[in-house]
């Protein structure tokens, strides 16, 4: 049998949609290193390495930190599947498209699920949080912070202690949001926070990081069952394991740690990219990431504003990497994206549910929140609608960023 | 804060041990490529591309061909949760450390597992695969291929007819031996096949290449429940959906198929290197691959029994690609291969269960299963025994490999 394959060689790209978004060369690069083994003592230094870095990315002093070796929705389900037990009541405030996720996943682990539900673009005052969690009393509060589907990012900094005051803890997903917006897990009192690399992080899908509270890592520590197969006399087996193997985070918190249980194989080349993700962050440090992506991403909006173009959502909660603009009348959402593609190598983003086919999500996240790339995207977008017959003034697009720049 | 890390610039180490082994520098490269977004006709192409590479890699026409994005246990988990429903009958023929692995996923999937058990190193003969399969009834027959801890491995020929004759389904786990031993998904009836990339496909964890019949997608597909936040109008929804949304091989299937399902956002940079992994084994062809496997392995073997070292475990059943010897007396395992590492930068392997701290394990595997790193190990090792004062002929070990190549 005869497959004809070339080497993988993709079209060049500029990635200015909701993620995943062009990965930092210096992540590709780490990743091209060659493997050594797992229990190399240059193996678990990186790993000890990592944890420290993303310490410093979530905010936070909890030990508990490490990847998930998977894509982000792959640590929500090892938060979700470690934490929740078959009956216990979670409480999810939707406002995205993710937030049905965090339902969907919390449902699959057999837990009684409560939702709230508002309009997209819009977030949550604490207080309707609140009395949730006064009438519900969940064992969970699951959040996510910034809903790239929405572009809006629900204020966290209130939850923990809401949630703690009723007995809960608190979840959030940050795969959207974490390094180019505030986050702060440990003075917001988060109890378990879960991201991916591919949008502010400047990585490529396929790693997740995650943190836990001492609290969320004592009720996991309470349901650890040692798998069959390395059990030895004295450890812990349970009638009533964690209904996952892949992601019991009470074993996988003792493969990272001193006990090196041999769980998983490692996904090396993963972690070396994951790794260098937190370095740039941390070399930069994270509040200049953040303010960066305040400047980039404030910019692309004065340009899609200068050319004319309505913002969707709650402005005063908008994530910094990401804007959604309504796609003017007379144009074909899908032919206009294939054309920046074709003509200009540009990626954007479409939209889901209530926002299908009506707005456009443009990113300036990680690796891509520059000034050159939201100058070209905006130069590149006002030939696109002016093909397309939309009255667009000539320059409007980068004039309005250049003003926001301040120059 | 500040955390001073160094760029990633691992050790070199010759990796012969169990696996992970050194990745074939042209899976680095590809790995290195830039990304591109999740439906940009150059992802999907190379997705499309993947799934016709692994169908040669598993010997098989089956269209659901694809890769679970985590390390190999990851593959498991998606071909168990997704078969398996609560209360189901699971048979595993235990006769290693990752038949117990298979019995831990089942149990969690909440299957009621029945087992076999034998002695590490011996495998079953069908007929007592039979009777169990006669007196329990399982929905499915899950046997690991070839089982690490042991270095032999179990032959399937026979067992896709047997599990059909009983109305059962075979899955088989072949992260350690596909692509380095015969393996025919078709021609031996298997409904199910999971893979991982770090032993004979000379690539990182993190990517699970699996495989499924047209009985498993039927399975599969009846209880398909598509996620909240994506569902539209039609889509099949359930009360008892699959227990895990990230391994939802129904959802998996729809994002990997022609409907582009958005399930989650595919680990690009992992493709790239499956996808290599595959290339080069199609290239090599799958045959050629194999003998090269048994040549060196077969070299390996005549060395170290050259040297006086006593073999564990069925010979004729064997893996080409990984062999176990008994540590001589007198000889500290963990002080002898922290030697091997410092002096001559070679990993070789410990064990697990009943041999451990009593055997070896040494790989010739994927990248590494050449003619140099075969007579450099033995090299090596003779070095090593010499000084640890076991009496070793000097030159016995290459000599036997040499013999073992034909002179």
């Amino acid at each position: 049998m005869s497959i004809a394959t070339l080497p993988i060689n993709p079209p060049s790209r500029l990635l200015m949609g909701p993620g995943p978004i062009n990965a930092d060369p210096r992540v590709l690069r780490a990743m091209s290193a060659q493997l050594v083994g797992q229990y190399d003592p240059a193996m678990t230094g990186y790993m000890a390495e990592t944890q420290e870095l993303y310490r410093e990315v979530f905010q936070t002093g909890n030990e508990a930190t490490l990847l998930v070796d998977g894509t982000s929705r792959a640590g929500i389900e090892a938060a979700f599947v470690s934490l929740i037990e078959p009956g216990d009541k979670v409480l999810v405030p939707i406002f995205g498209r993710f937030g049905h996720l965090l339902r969907e996943i919390a449902e699959r682990c057999g837990a009684e699920v409560h939702l709230l539900e508002r309009e997209w673009g819009t977030v949550y005052p604490p207080s309707e949080i609140e009395a949730a969690l006064a009438s519900v009393r969940p064992k969970l509060l699951a959040v996510v912070h910034g809903d790239t589907s929405t572009t809006v990012a629900q204020p966290l900094d209130e939850l923990g202690a809401l949630a703690h005051k009723y007995g809960a803890l608190l979840y959030s997903d940050t795969t959207a949001s974490l390094g180019g917006n505030t986050f702060l897990a440990d003075a917001w009192g988060l109890d378990a926070v879960t991201t991916g690399l591919q949008k502010c992080l400047a990585g490529p899908s396929g790693s997740s990081p995650i943190t836990l509270s001492d609290a969320a890592v004592e009720i996991i520590q309470a349901r650890k069952s040692v798998e069959a197969g390395i059990r030895v006399e004295g450890d812990a087996v349970r009638s009533d394991p964690i209904r996952s193997n892949y992601f019991d985070l009470a074993q996988i918190l003792d493969y990272w740690g001193p006990k090196r249980l041999n769980h998983h194989t490692e996904a090396t080349t993963m972690l070396f990219g994951a790794r260098e993700c937190a370095r740039i962050l941390v070399e930069e440090t994270v509040e200049a990431a953040i303010e960066r992506h305040r400047l980039h991403g404030t910019a692309m909006v004065a340009g899609l504003v200068g050319m004319g173009l309505e913002l969707f959502g709650d402005q005063s909660n908008r994530m910094n990497n990401i804007v959604a603009v309504r796609i003017p009348d007379g144009v074909d959402d899908a032919k206009a994206r294939a054309a920046m593609v074709a003509d200009y190598g540009i990626e954007i983003g479409t939209s889901f549910g209530p926002m299908a086919g009506r707005f456009w999500r443009i990113g300036t996240m990680g690796y891509n929140a520059r000034r050159d790339t939201v100058l070209l995207t905006l130069a590149a977008l006002e030939q696109l609608m002016r093909r397309g017959g939309v009255p667009v003034t000539a320059g409007s697009g980068v004039d309005g960023a250049l003003e926001s720049y301040g120059g």
